[in-house]
């Protein structure tokens, strides 16, 4: 057994920077460790939500520490479009994360990215980690940018009891019923409750939350985590009705964590 | 209002490697961005969990990039004792952070630590960060480890919907009734449930574990998370039973995450 699982690679998790498809990018230096752009430029065999996003992060760590192999030569293996959007965690789920780990059986270290920010944590990715596990691949996370716990930090809210949702219902009524679900769950409880939002709804959810809310909860938006001008806001509802307009223009298209507390 | 923001300093919230109190410690350039390394090392004052373990973060900062004043002329803040075990999170906690910042409201950037990871995350600080917000001081995240998303990403539990929360009931009866409740959380919702321990009680909290889940509902333990060799092992409780010894002598000693899931 011990012999079996040294001959296997290890599956790295392997963070991301939050910038993907933003106007401006941080220097990478910036937002991860040496350490993990090390162990980036030396695999060779990937596990990837998007095989261009991953070229394209795999050039930025060329400039830093020259990959292994030519980007050309990296074998990328891409997740199936159906899970990225439904979530991978369903333990029947019917897809089978196995054979994408064949390379780590054979001995090769192996790398899993998202597009942005840390893989399996609010991204496709949990299911091939549960196939490594199911095969006796060790699995080592590496350091780096996750938005939703810059975003908690940030927040001010209660950090030693939260929960992240995910994203709120899209129609109208069903979304109100789910704000006010969640702003019970985090009074009576203390637990802070964290959802994302597509960026060009956020305006909109923003208007749901400010109608929905009581004015004493204390709602934090934050967005552009990890660039400069970076920008959290974190008021108690009635303060937030009180700005004009609520989101600032950068806020309103960007890639944005929404916080709610008492 | 502009005017009076930029002449304040920014509150940036500063995240430490995982090693503390550890045999062995990882590289900081391993775990930690330049970016934060940089920040941290021009910052003169802060507002700490415990001075001591700031002054040896802070020195093992100086071998990397020379600290702009030597240590003990850095002015350090220690958050009052009570709160760093009930919490700091409750709004009327009737202790009153905003004293601490008054540098910052005089322009000069502070920086917020804790003794291991992101502060305010599973940590104390969250009512310094709610002050700066009340006081319109700007607050900026800084990239590092954060334990319990290197655990849940390495647990290939749900990360599209998950919950911590904290510490369980020390009384044996309380305990097994809120580990039933957690379980029946995460099977119905599939909203995965993180929960530490102090290191001494891992291996009494495993039992208890063990004891009262579903043989299917899934465990995860991640301990040593950053270092070589980490640890994370995630398998059906059914599985775990099967071990001899549960948990490596390893993971008894240190700090751990715990997550249950479907």
């Amino acid at each position: 057994m011990t012999t079996d699982r040294q001959a296997r690679g290890t599956l790295y998790l392997v963070p991301t920077p939050l910038d993907h498809g933003c106007e401006h990018q941080a220097p990478l230096a910036d937002v991860l460790p040496q350490g993990t752009i090390a162990v980036a430029a030396r695999l060779s065999h990937w596990i990837s939500e998007n095989a261009k996003s991953t070229r394209a992060f795999l050039k930025r760590v060329d400039a830093l520490v020259p990959l292994a192999q030519p980007v050309q030569a990296l074998q990328i293996q891409e997740l199936p479009r159906q899970i990225h959007k439904q979530g991978d965690h369903r333990p029947t789920g019917g897809w089978d994360a196995r054979p994408l780990l064949a390379a780590a059986l054979q001995g090769q270290d192996m790398g899993l990215v998202s597009e942005a920010g840390m893989p399996a944590v609010a991204d496709p990715g949990s299911s091939v980690v549960r196939a490594a596990h199911e095969l006796g691949i060790a699995v080592q996370p590496l350091v780096g940018p996750v938005s939703l716990m810059l975003a908690l930090a940030a927040s001010g809210l209660n950090g030693q009891n939260f929960a992240f949702v995910g994203y709120l219902p899209q129609d109208a009524s069903t979304r109100a019923a789910r704000i006010r679900e969640l702003e019970r769950l985090a009074r009576d409880s203390g637990q802070s409750q964290l959802f994302i939002e597509t960026p060009y709804r956020n305006a909109a959810l923003l208007q749901a939350l400010l109608r929905q809310l009581k004015p004493d909860t204390r709602l934090a938006i934050c967005s552009g985590l990890t660039l400069a001008p970076g920008c959290c806001t974190s008021l108690r509802v009635s303060d937030w009705r009180q700005r004009t307009p609520p989101l600032a223009t950068d806020a309103a298209a960007q890639p944005a964590v929404f916080a709610i507390g008492p």
